[in-house]
């Protein structure tokens, strides 16, 4: 992981600032000397800039992110708790974390600094621009701000504003949060068991009935307590997040997922996605209820150049995480 | 309401007592001389005895429980906080109300009590049980139990036993009712926070994407905080039940759910329903998520005598407490 120290403000659209801004980034392979290998990925909510670690089998020779013929670039994203600014910074002004003082941000400011990475690596124009879920809206919030900036533009089970039950399972999380008594105290474990809660309801809109079921079918034989298989994966899942994420973080990145709507400011959401220049791909994923692949009927009908992929997968909107040869394949497909 | 103080012990299916039961219920209309007439609704999760004022427009004339044409009853849960014997009740041993100490209890336990107060009410057989979701599932068990009580059961948007994801969805709601750190303590209103935030759980349930996403569409024009009509929806829908009702009830019959399986310790789920000698009407609503129609073919394969009705409803899993017209129809043609 390397750190770029912008160490100037940057001026959120709220109007707020953060100060002394820093951004964590991981690179991949080698930038060739024409420099048109460079394919950026923008990471979902609750991961990182190593994209090798949380994107299994894709940064691997012959993978879609081929190291040995791309340079990859991904940053962390503002808020999150893996190197770049976020609640667990120090607050120059106080010499103490931010912590729930922390401003709300949206996914025009995490672009915002992915954008004063690249003019740091002297990046003007890349290969692809890469995404699902929160890294999608970063991808076509990117290519709508500078449509010169990127060549291609893959989006993946991801949508141009946030739906409202989508922001009702959000809104959900943070009371859970709200609930953990702790939250809102300055330590850096404050509503960490509110946060566990909270990963414990998305998990229920990362997989929909049919792919939960599917894995998590008990035997019908258990007594009590009932469906105790369940309730081990439920608390598990939200205490193997709190070993590596911040419930400060968690909640406004939660924010910045309700933020996102292209269309904001910009007429509308398909006057904002008429605007993009790049060669588009769209991919959803069959089982995905967080972002159904009817979500995706906007891009097509009106990104100008663009090209849909529906994946047949059985693990939600958590198939992007799965579904690596799929995409490898989509990729080979798309650079044809 | 009335009450049936039955005074004696009722040992629960796990073997533990319940000691003093007292059995809440309502009845309307009267009871013909051939004591044809009955129908007993179950209810629900949170709901109560009294089903004119949670079950709108059905027990009025020409609905589907017309008090001029039958007699109707309807029993408070075991568990419940509405005038039958649960959490909030008076432990005659220590002469304290139970809170958590009330022991865990099941659909049949539930069922248990209905039949004593039918036993009290010299009821030995009726015309009709119907019941939706977790009134469903004590209808089903009933008919299953007894096959001779009823000579008509309906089934709405409910299942024969529960799924994994509806277990997940309970498991976070009682998650949210821990996190909130006064859960626990001696008090009414002890886990009242987390008991907002599992009710908010919940509704992204009872109403799937498309029926939420109808009815709380933003105007798309709003800044920060984004979102704010689903915000400040899910926060007044978990008031709403704060003010209502109590969490260690909540967290109790939310176990209920999860102990539904009419195959346990009967062999199977479908033998179990073979065994239903009542003439069955199921319904379905299309946009039910939580128990979707898919999950209603078990009963249409295995219940003798059954027929089937979809109805299609944008409201989901709640469109068993908005249709009524429609339901007041299907009972019509099933009583023809």
């Amino acid at each position: 992981m390397q750190i770029y120290k912008y160490n100037k403000p940057l001026i959120l659209e709220s109007g707020e600032r953060v100060e002394a801004l820093e951004i964590a980034y991981h690179t991949y392979g080698t930038l060739n000397s024409n420099h048109d290998n460079i394919i950026w990925v923008c990471h979902a909510l609750t991961a990182n800039s190593d994209v090798a670690d949380w994107w299994q089998n894709t940064v691997v020779p012959g993978g879609m992110l081929d190291p040995e013929r791309y340079f990859v670039v991904c940053a962390n994203v503002l808020g999150s708790c893996y190197g770049t600014t976020g609640p667990l910074s120090i607050n120059p002004t106080t010499e103490k974390p931010y912590y729930a003082s922390f401003p709300q941000i949206t996914v025009r400011d995490i672009v915002a600094c992915n954008r004063l990475l690249a003019q740091h690596l002297g990046i003007s124009r890349v290969k692809m621009l890469v995404g699902s879920s929160l890294g999608g809206f970063q991808c076509m919030e990117w290519a709508i701000i500078d449509p010169d900036f990127t060549e291609n533009l893959m989006l993946i089970a991801t949508a141009a504003t946030t739906t409202p039950w989508a922001a009702a399972f959000n809104e959900s999380q943070r009371m859970a949060i709200e609930a953990d008594q702790t939250y809102g105290t300055e330590s850096d474990d404050a509503g960490s068991q509110g946060m566990g809660v909270a990963r414990s309801i998305a998990l229920l809109s990362y997989r929909g009935a049919d792919a939960y079921n599917m894995t998590q079918q008990n035997n019908g034989k258990e007594t009590t307590p009932f469906h105790h298989r369940v309730q081990s994966y439920q608390h598990h899942q939200g205490d193997k997040l709190r070993q590596r994420f911040n419930a400060y973080s968690y909640y406004r990145l939660s924010q910045v997922v309700d933020s996102h709507n292209v269309g904001r400011n910009r007429g509308s959401i398909d006057e904002a996605l008429r605007s993009i220049k790049a060669r588009t791909q769209v991919v959803a994923i069959s089982s995905d209820i967080l972002f159904p692949p009817a979500d995706h009927q906007v891009f097509i009908d009106n990104i100008p150049d663009v090209r849909y992929t529906l994946i047949n997968s059985e693990f939600g909107h958590d198939g992007f995480l799965v579904e690596h040869e799929y995409l490898t394949r989509i990729v080979k497909d798309f650079f044809k």
